[in-house]
């Protein structure tokens, strides 16, 4: 399911894609920066969904804490939703993560990739206040539903020690845009799946954060 | 190592970004279109190069037929390269691609990932002389070194069926700027490996490519 914007006769799929096309339709309220080098800026942050962070946060890290328990739940039925996915890549690591969960090693790699992104972030965040410059861009907006994906899985712990991160993310939840855009959307059931697998999950993710923290102390010395 | 472009004291890293960020810079000689929906359709082409293209056509392709005999003629010491890399994903990926070759399963989705793309292409160059309308764009550019890719590995024989393709490739290696961009930073040995080991290779890139298109026939009845 790709996300997909239509504009009369127009139609524009893809997050990224459908951003800019936005931001260029409606030039009176511009979300992004007036000079080149801040859009520049904007799109080496975005491209980042599209490359892993997506893949990270909602089909390996929503998985292996959440929604493999609907699949193990459905037994046979599951597994022939499973061999639905036409990538044997991706099938084989939802495999993977359905039949391991925190265990699998997709899940800590997707552990590490979102702790890279929240060390990108809190560094971006400790020179201005939003992720390109002192606007709010197409950048904070792209970035807010995996962290309040993180939010749902009750794993935001993973700010800790982040306190720029965090603050951001309070000032993107008290912005009218987070009414609209995520909470009107939210299904009660998923949160509460989320939730309470995601309180289970903390333990086991924070040892995953705790040793990668180490080992880049370590790398680092 | 990622390309980096340096504009005064502004550095700017990753080839889609700097594409976009030189045609702001160059007003003169546009390379977008014109139009939001044409500036749309080049981002959908050009994202596919981050997501997935690059690392098939150079990662996967390139070390299967050629690159790889590099890494097994080092013996030892090309096991250590493959050690320093340090995504275990990528580096279980490599080390598949060096063991097997062509007959790694990753090389096959290698292929199938480009056979997509050349479909795409044909679908496209069909409907208009360059990919995203009647003129030349960024897309174009872009996907320049990845076909270019394929004739240096003497695998151009892809494109067979698909004369679209085949004709664009012709226009774009006419074009001037093919020279600057392209023949001026080839390396001799480099191509020798990738011509000799490609010719080598092409029966059983046939091959594969003629089971997937059986594939795509049987699928589509």
């Amino acid at each position: 399911m790709v996300p997909t914007l239509i504009d009369g006769d127009i139609v524009v799929p893809e997050s990224n894609v459908i951003n800019e096309y936005l931001d260029e339709r409606f030039p009176d309220s511009p979300l992004m920066p007036g000079d080149r080098f801040g859009r520049a800026k904007v799109r080496l942050w975005t491209k980042q969904l599209d490359e892993d962070i997506h893949d990270a946060c909602i089909a390996i890290l929503s998985f292996g804490i959440a929604f493999r328990h609907q699949y193990l739940a459905r037994g046979e039925a599951g597994m022939r939703m499973l061999e639905q996915i036409p990538s044997i890549i991706k099938r084989e690591r939802r495999r993977d993560v359905i039949d391991k969960g925190l265990d699998s090693l997709h899940f800590r790699i997707a552990v590490a990739r979102m702790e890279l992104l929240l060390t990108e972030m809190e560094q971006a965040l400790t020179q201005h206040a939003w992720l390109v410059g002192a606007d709010y861009t197409i950048a904070d907006a792209a970035f807010t539903p995996y962290l309040a994906r993180l939010d749902h899985l009750n794993i935001l712990g993973m700010t800790e020690g982040r306190p720029q991160v965090a603050d951001w993310y309070r000032r993107i939840k008290a912005r009218p845009s987070f009414k609209d855009a995520i909470v009107r959307w939210e299904n009660a059931d998923y949160l509460t799946l989320m939730r309470s697998r995601g309180d289970e999950a903390w333990p086991k993710v924070q040892e995953i954060v705790c040793s990668l923290r180490a080992q880049a102390v370590a790398s680092a010395a």
